[in-house]
């Protein structure tokens, strides 16, 4: 179903007077105004009711060399449109998505600079507002150069908000939950190269007291560099900081082009905010004409093993080697080598025998005896395996077990060195079986002085999509920009890391209880995330107590079943070793259970830092699960089933936390147990702090 | 035949005193002494007799985090050893080439810095010294960055100096006499980003008032930024000076490692230096086994009449154009492309008549129409042909006359688009029949913030070596950094330009008479150019009367053959058109008999920047060419045929300036003229204004 209803106003005579453009959104709820002010900046506005959402806001790209388009505009044409179709994405969170907004198109115009161009667009739906600045083909602006973009989002309050510092290559934080006036990045210590002390990344969750809730991200961010925020802790306005390319200067573009979708997804409560689907309806219908060998899937992998420090991605103990030159058969083996074809098979048994599709081998490649913190252009080829580890041996048993193996391509952040050897490195996943990998950026950027959030980088992530699909081949990647939609384009990128995920348990301060509770609001608004959940064992020193004294998981057992639910993603890793699931099998059937491809999702409680319930339907099946977890603070929630097919008996299964669960203390206590319910039913979720429940509710 | 005499004096207790280690060249002329001065800062000096070359001149190295290799050495070890074998190049301008030097290594040490260890190589051959520096593996040295080298040259006198200037992407300037004193390169119009205004590029050529001749310059410039030299006016000292990474920083590199070697070629004549082989001496022998399928060649090609307004590179007149997402077929045809394939039969019947091997073809791809200057990222995809050139049929047409196509491969600077369709590109070059292709760099770099002759672009060049290598191509260079002997390596690396070459005629203020005395003295000392010779039609309105009104090229027909033999490669274009041959075929014949690769060279005649006579014999032939340039003088020369086989008769060919011959004012005069000679003959050849002579020795 498509209806589109185009109102056309071209302004035949240059010079309209400055009046106010006003659209409303469907349901009109939200209205947004757009206005000329006496300098000829455009300006715009945006109310929920009668609530301002933002005040007025300049919109402005400045240039490199040349007048920005800032100043000095009147309007040349206005055009308004209503567009209203539904779309089915390849996977997803549901089986069909509406398309429903009304758009305007201001043609704005600067009679000193040549009369000069730009269109502003915006597209305002029930759920919220993009707009962008196009950039039409025109005979005075071919190539030009984006020194800076100075768009506003002017609050009307101090907000509280979920933020995490602003950094050119990191989105793996913690969150700080502030009001705006509050903001200071200052004592946080950088990840990679951190931006001005009340900078801030996007997606940001903001949160006001007249009971808005508010995301500002953006959606399809493609040539241009991904927009930071600037908050300013008098006024409580932000303004786009975009991240810069080697030379300072933030994007070269050619005409015709635009920018990112600048977005605003409002609503009066924080379940809508999750069901939002604004970010998806913004990106482009995908570019894959055939997407029937995308395939959602679990896997386990060779990888928790290292972070535990049970294993190593290393083959060797030497150090300082060249990737030229070396001979690495000759090298001693460590005997900690986890991507050894022994234990690779031994994922390969666990994922067949518990109906896994997959296993991800870290650590496979030659190259891990000192891959990081070099700034080296040359580390890994992508197509050399270890000594120990048997491509082709492997291949053939990984296919007579009817399981995939998942390619690691870490590029260690030398991107130069990973797109010359692409070809090659596909090649050579196609010749052995592979049709995923999970690509990696760690360490500083090669081209030397790009970011990992830059428009150099933005495009690679894009190329490497594309190329993927051109061999049919799907994607996971981790440390790259965070996401904007653009599995929507190419569905075969399944999932992105971009943000503070569960490995961090193992090494550092770890992730607060609260985290979890978060990421929906910020990070995953754009994209799937491959969080990693799914730890079993919770307390790591058993692993290693020498090296992991102390580290832990931050929540319950139970709410690490919970996360498949609450966390989507059409990738679903479970994380932990074999053995720690060997010893909670019934526990894991939960996993086992669970689905990664859904055609309904309902948010059935949500606050952003405190809790979050999510119950979903499975692709194709009557068959729902829900997740429900919560922060550091102990909640029982009772949950109405009726999302269930009315006059259905299921049986559901809760995987909840034991008596005396407790994240820190007592993580490890769940209790399972099986109840019939219908659509009448409702279910009282005993969590702990810390804690979660999950539940699978199967037809009887 | 190999003699390696070696005397190690390994210093077992350190802090050794600064005690001067001396050593001579073999034939005990030059003159090498090195010290740590009173501060343990490495110095050395180079003596020709009892003449001074290089005056006590400091070495070090800075380095970025942490102290330099500059000072509070202590020398911890010395070797010494003579070397002294031969060895036979692929191609070359003689048959064997004698190694023979004597090595002096000092290993040096810093007790402050954790006894850091560095060595200081010295290579001493008859006509020069050649010294680097070494960075040993060591525990406290793995990963590094370079921040500047110091490595000084401080010359006694106010020396005679023929330089351009210091340019971080170009080498295609004209080239300005000067004393030390006055070198300023400010009044000097930059081609990309010009260094300071003291800063020169090597090869430097040098002439000292006591009759020395010296070329500084560097031979196996790999994983490390081009050297330019500052020039300390006042003092006459040169200090090097290198070029940036995006960063700033100069170099990152990983020990083991060593910066290129420094070079000093010093004769009391100037043909000794032109028979100089150090710099391919301290190159590293063939990566390539088998080198059957590299063939030194002559071609032809859609080029020049381009260059000449006949023509265009671009298929149509559209602009601002997208690689991805234009219909190339749809474009309206300007009816100018030179790259159509009639056009192309044409030159593949011309050298099929003609015994030339080649045709190069540029412009056969899309990307044409908006190429350069715009610092845009996708241009070309190297396998895309415009509507009007027929791959295949071209393919059959050129095998079915036994001619090659040389690919083109313009990259507009955009690297990191030419690496990532590199493979696919070379493999439609196999697909296709080409075994060779040109490459071109024109513009600024991508990666931006990168420049064409930094550690970044180095290291591209030679992985296009290795990558042509691999799929058995031939690759001749444009824009690329000045070529440092890494042909003896890289065998298939025929040839660079890298300098300014014939096509500045055509729509510059041109190349002086002078040039081509001057470039085999100074951007030949480092390898073969492609000059692109043989323009027969000098003045060029006569192509596009409104166009190139007043050009032409800056020499006599006669000197333009000439050039075939002064201006050694392997690789030579007949550049102009064939019908302009077709006018001259009895001159055209000197191009169609002179060879390519030689087994003798003699240099019989040379004054950097006013005249040059060379005589070469041609590969298993006894047929020698001799080749004679002057600048605006006019000369008359007697040259001797000594190197002619003894009792032995020949026909020599001789292809004179004609009577009032003038580069300016009669520049097609020329006269043929045959007479039968012996090694006791002797040739008075009278050279015009801007002219020179070609001969062709043929044994009866």
């Amino acid at each position: 179903m498509i209806s589109r209803l185009c109102f056309c106003l071209t302004l035949i005579s240059f010079g309209v007077s400055s009046h106010a453009q006003t659209i409303h959104s469907p349901d009109r709820k939200l209205t947004l105004q757009f206005q000329l002010n006496a300098a000829g900046e455009p300006t715009y506005q945006l109310r929920f009711g009668a609530k301002p959402v933002v005040k007025p806001s300049r919109l402005a790209i400045l240039l490199q060399g040349q007048p920005g388009f800032d100043k000095g505009f009147t309007i040349a044409k206005i055009d308004s449109s209503v567009h209203d179709d539904t779309w089915t994405p390849v996977w997803g969170e549901v089986k069909q998505i509406r398309n429903h907004y009304r758009e305007l198109a201001v043609t704005v115009q600067q009679a000193a600079v040549q009369n000069r161009q730009l269109v502003l667009r915006f597209r305002l739906f029930d759920d919220g507002l993009g707009f962008r600045y196009e950039f039409p083909a025109q005979d005075n602006l071919k190539y030009f150069t984006v020194q800076d973009e100075l768009t506003e989002f002017n609050l009307p309050a101090n907000h509280k908000a979920f933020w995490i510092p602003g950094d050119y290559d990191s989105n793996e934080y913690t969150y700080s939950t502030t009001r705006l006036n509050a903001v200071n990045t200052t004592p946080i210590e950088p990840i990679q190269l951190k931006s001005a002390p009340t900078t801030v990344q996007t997606p940001l969750m903001l949160k006001a007291d007249d009971g808005l809730y508010l995301n500002i991200h953006e959606a399809a961010l493609v040539n241009y560099p991904a927009m930071m925020l600037n908050v300013n802790t008098q006024s409580f306005g932000l303004s786009s900081q975009l991240v810069p390319s080697a030379t300072g200067a933030k994007a070269y573009l050619q005409t015709p082009e635009h920018t990112p979708w600048r977005t605003i997804v409002v609503a009066d409560n924080a379940p809508a905010i999750l069901a939002s689907k604004l970010i998806l309806n913004l990106n482009e219908p995908s570019k894959i004409a055939d997407t029937g060998w995308i395939q959602p899937q679990k896997f386990v992998g060779v990888w928790w093993e290292m972070h535990v420090n049970k294993a190593a991605w290393n083959y060797s103990d030497a150090s300082n080697l060249k990737l030229a030159g070396t001979d690495w058969a000759a090298l001693k083996p460590n005997g900690r080598h986890g991507a050894n074809t022994a234990n690779v098979k031994r994922y390969i048994d666990f994922a067949a025998k518990n109906g896994l599709q997959s296993v991800l081998v870290e650590g496979w490649n030659v190259g891990w005896e000192d891959w990081a913190g070099n700034w080296k252009e040359e580390v890994f080829d992508f197509v050399t395996p270890y000594p120990d580890f048997d491509v082709s041996e492997l291949q053939r048993y990984a296919a007579g077990k009817n399981v995939k193996l998942i390619m690691h391509h870490e590029t260690s952040g030398s991107v130069t060195n990973y797109e010359r050897r692409m070809d090659a490195a596909y090649r050579f996943m196609k010749a052995h079986g592979y049709d995923a990998a999970k690509t990696g950026y760690v360490g500083r950027i090669i081209p030397r002085g790009e970011h990992h959030d830059g428009q150099w980088m933005v495009n690679h992530y894009v190329h490497v999509a594309d190329q993927m699909a051109q061999n049919r081949l799907m994607v996971d990647m981790h440390e790259s920009v965070r996401p904007t939609g653009l599995h929507r384009t190419y569905p075969n990128w399944l999932a992105n890391e971009a943000a503070r995920g569960n490995e961090f348990n193992a090494w550092s301060s770890g992730n607060p209880p609260e985290h979890e509770t978060i990421l929906p609001f910020t990070r995953l608004m754009g994209g799937p995330m491959d969080y990693t959940p799914g730890i079993f064992q919770i307390k790591l020193e058993d692993w290693n107590p020498e090296r992991n004294k102390d580290k832990q998981v931050h929540t319950t057992l139970a709410k690490q079943a919970a996360l498949y639910v609450t966390m989507y993603s059409p990738l679903q890793m479970a994380a932990d070793l074999p053995e720690a699931y060997e010893k909670h099998l019934d526990a894991f059937q939960f996993i086992k259970d669970v689905a990664v491809d859904w055609d309904d999702t309902r948010i059935l409680a949500a606050e952003p830092g405190d809790y979050l319930t999510i119950a979903r339907r499975a692709k194709g099946k009557d068959e729902w699960y829900l997740g429900a977890i919560t922060d550091e603070q102990a909640r029982t929630q009772t949950v109405k089933l009726n999302f269930l097919t009315p006059g259905r008996r299921y049986t559901a299964t809760i995987y909840a936390d034991g008596k005396n669960a407790d994240w820190e203390k007592n993580p490890m206590a769940y209790q399972i147990r099986k109840v019939q319910v219908t659509s009448k039913s409702a279910l009282k979720l005993q969590m702990a702090a810390g804690g979660g429940a999950a539940i699978s509710f199967k037809g009887l």
